[in-house]
């Protein structure tokens, strides 16, 4: 593959991002403990988040939405104010962890960034959030913009390439979802890369394996720059 | 001016959005009425809203995160929960509502997409939200696409013209703000048109006319081509 433009997605690609949401989930099971058990509390979390994705979107500002709505309904309206206060500090702690960098990304990126190629941050999430996480990562130097997806569908990539105005055989991404960075990538035309991250959100699984003539699986990052060649 | 790129706001300058917002908070204050006056739950809001905005950015999820908080704040944590659903409701409602168009907008871009422009939206606000607005709007078809900013400032407008390749000169956007679509933009040597909304949000004003060789003021969209002799 010889591609123009390189795209990297963020949360759990570039930046630990997951293990904080599971970490979240974990003190709102504990704060609901007296309601339901903390399986089904997690399951009232994911149900209310999928159901309010068309309106609110990716990322953490809707997650703590959800969280309330769920916590609204779990305890039948019972749950006190103090713990709704509780879950709106649960977000803001999120909003403001600290950045640690996937292994070998800083470096991978560094090489990348000496060649030819237009590398870009192409993710979902909230605006602000990851605006924020690029700037702090220190990784923001070796991009050319970042571009924050409401949604990564066939569709939305489609619009991406024509804002970027280039074409799919051009354009590589890079990310460890298959069903958000891989397989829609895949079905415009374009090629993949996926570097698994050791723990992945429910929504995001496929259950399914992928072959396909212009994607590739790695471990690391690293692995990357002899798959171009370089 | 001789303009390549033309960047419309969207809120407000292609469809009505503040009055929407007035609107939510003239219910929360009447859920909030037995706690404080009308003008000092206003104030709570507002003042919840500025010290969130570094975390939240612009939008509707972040509004109404900040009406959750200022309403436990007010009540003194004793607020019922069931408010707590009504102020969801506030969001969801805010989420959903029609698209109701600018008068003369659809005609303005019209004639300017016929033109030589490159038009685009530059906006704050929810990913999700602006993008869906401008769907319902009917209006995608005159943009090369929607840039949604996690703020206009300065910074945030220099990053964008990067990321569009282009240079201030070359560059024209057109809103209802002054603090947000016009003074950043003049200060990096692009060029501004002010088209006036009849209701402007307190973080929006400013206390000062602008008068710029690069600065107009309009009453009405459609005045805008005739200022780029069209």
């Amino acid at each position: 593959m010889t591609p123009e433009i390189i795209a990297f997605d963020a949360d759990d690609t570039l930046f630990i991002n997951e293990p904080y949401f599971e970490e979240a989930e974990l003190k709102f099971c504990s704060l609901m403990q007296d309601y339901l058990s903390q399986k089904d509390i997690s399951m009232a979390i994911y149900q209310a988040q999928i159901s309010n994705l068309p309106l609110y979107g990716y990322g953490i500002k809707g997650y703590i939405l959800s969280m309330i709505e769920a916590a609204l309904e779990i305890s039948n309206h019972r749950i006190p104010s103090k713990a709704i206060g509780k879950i709106i500090d649960f977000g803001k702690d999120l909003l403001n962890k600290p950045i640690e960098l996937i292994d070998e990304i800083e470096e991978t990126l560094a090489y990348l960034h000496q060649k030819k190629y237009k590398i870009i941050v192409a993710t979902k999430g909230d605006l602000k959030d990851q605006h924020r996480k690029l700037h702090h990562s220190g990784l923001g130097r070796f991009f050319h913009h970042i571009e924050v997806m409401s949604d990564k569908q066939l569709m939305d990539y489609q619009k991406l390439l024509e804002r970027l105005e280039t074409e799919p055989s051009k354009f590589l991404m890079i990310g460890n979802s298959l069903k958000s960075d891989v397989l829609p990538v895949l079905e415009l035309g374009g090629f993949a890369v996926h570097v698994p991250f050791h723990t992945t959100w429910l929504h995001e699984k496929i259950d399914h394996e992928v072959q396909h003539p212009n994607f590739w699986s790695v471990q690391k990052v690293s692995e990357i720059p002899a798959l171009l060649n370089l």
